[in-house]
Order: structure tokens, then C-alpha cells, then sequence
């Protein structure tokens, strides 16, 4: 620690900010994202337009199944530690200082896996352009968005 | 260098991106910002619905001239070095990991300021919602989004 004054509005030290490990996934999909935690920044600093958050994966975890939206762009900034980029282009390893972007309704499944020993931590950005929509392509699921939150199905329309 | 291969798309290594160091202020305006180098990760990972740059500024320079948006949401995560943010709360010094945020429409003027003596470097983000404009408390300026770019004025509505 510092002697150093708490910052205040508008700007923020993530330290102060709690972490959330939850999932919305259907009860089996949840193991999956069991080592992530978000620090959701841009709602602490009243951001409305898109979100940011300041996730770490624990080693073993991922950031979610892998998946692409329909109407959001998505981008992401690794802070610290390793993550494997998994996508249709297969595996790339993002080191500190790396990203990568995945652009609204582009077929190509992503989610970051962390394969090392140790957390790793990175930034991620994502609009709030409304009627989005995610598909996964390696599960029997399907996300809309619904008013407040987002519905899963399968990929038959059934409710989970 | 490492022997690792260069990531390709989705995935992009920001030392692959070339800085833009231009402005689009007028030109009495533009020695502000000229120790101001930006790289468009967002338009080089494709991405439309916000932007993302990775943005050094050199000892003695500053991020923008102090200034606050109509329409469109700000943030910004402190990389390395660092950064003085002036706000109308006054000036707090930012850290690597500190961030700020700046809601659209709250008339509160902000701008980082380097006043170490080397370079320091941030993320920032900003969504695209139409019809943005820029005030300027400090300075005889208004901004007024308009096809391809922005239009500049004194607060009296005068060209520059």
C-alpha cells in the first residue's frame, strides 16, 4: 500500500472495486467459467454506452464458452499472465500487452483459456448495441437477448 | 524480439500498428497535443460499434485539450508511466492499473496531462453514438460531429 489519497469519480483504482465470479449459463455450462472473475469498471464509473471489465482467469479457467455475437463487437487487452486465444484460426498465445477483437456478427467462435500455472488478468470491452444475440459453436446452446438479461436455448429453440 | 510467430487476426501485437501522431484540432490549438501518438487498435481488429487506442504521451504532453462529450462515453486504463487527470474535481495522479471514465453528457471537463519525464502510455475507448459534439471549458472551442469527422468553432459559432 501507498500513502498515496483514494482516487474518486472519474477515476477509479480496480482495487476498490468487488469481483463477481457468477455465471448466467445454464447450471451445466457453469464449470466452465468456474475460475473467472469480473470487476465490471465501466458500470462503476456510470458508463452506459459499452462495458468494460477488468476479468481474471484463474490457471485452468476460461472467459466463457467459446462463442461470437450477433450485433456487439468485442475487444480484449491481456494485463498480465498468459491466455490462449482459441478461435476458428486456431491457437495463438496473447502475452501482456496483446489483444484481440472480434467484430459483430463474424462466425468465428472465441473464448481466451488459461493454460498456464498462474492467474492472468485482462480487459474487456463490449458495446451494448441492442437485439444482440450469441452462438456457440462447439454447444447445444444459443443466447438472445431479452429485456434485462439474456434467454439460453438449445439449438432447437429448447429452454434449458 | 522472441521467436514466438506474429499473431494474426483476430489476435494483433499493437508494436505491428503505426502510431498517428495528426490531430484534427485547428491549428492554434494543435501544439497541445503534438507529444500525443495514437494506434487505432479497434479499426485494426476491424472493429465498428467503439473505438480502442493504445495512446503514448510524451513527458511535458497531454492527452486532448480539456473537454467533455454530448453523446459519447470515455475510458481510459493507465499502461505505464504516468498521468495527471485534470478534471473539475481537480487533479489526481494515475498509476498503471488506474483507470478513469467519463459518461456522456456530464459537463465535466478532462484531459490527462504527463508532467513526469518520460513517456506514459493508456487504452481508451469510445463508443460511436451519433450526433457526438465536444465542449471546451478552457478554450474558445466547440466540436460538432459531422459526416466524416468534426467541425470546430469558437463559442460565438465562428469558423476556424
Amino acid at each position: 500500500m501507498t500513502s498515496r489519497p483514494r482516487l474518486t469519480l472519474p477515476a477509479l483504482d480496480p482495487q476498490f472495486v468487488a469481483a463477481a465470479s457468477t455465471s448466467n449459463y445454464p447450471a451445466q455450462f457453469k464449470p466452465s467459467v468456474a475460475g473467472r472473475a469480473k470487476k465490471k469498471l465501466g458500470d462503476a464509473l456510470g458508463l452506459k454506452n459499452f462495458g468494460v471489465n477488468l476479468t481474471t482467469i484463474e490457471a485452468g479457467g476460461a472467459s466463457a464458452l467459446r462463442h461470437w455475437h450477433l450485433k456487439q463487437d468485442e475487444f480484449v487487452y491481456v494485463i498480465s499472465g498468459e491466455l490462449v486465444l482459441v478461435s476458428e484460426a486456431g491457437e495463438q498465445l496473447l502475452t501482456p500487452g496483446m489483444c484481440a477483437g472480434f467484430s459483430a456478427g463474424v462466425a468465428d467462435g472465441h473464448h481466451l483459456v488459461n493454460r498456464s500455472d498462474r492467474a492472468a488478468m485482462y480487459l474487456e470491452v463490449g458495446d451494448r448495441t441492442p437485439g444482440d444475440g450469441a452462438n456457440y459453436p462447439d454447444d447445444d446452446l444459443i443466447a438472445r437477448a431479452v429485456a434485462g438479461g439474456w434467454q439460453f436455448t438449445t439449438k432447437n429453440g429448447e429452454p434449458y
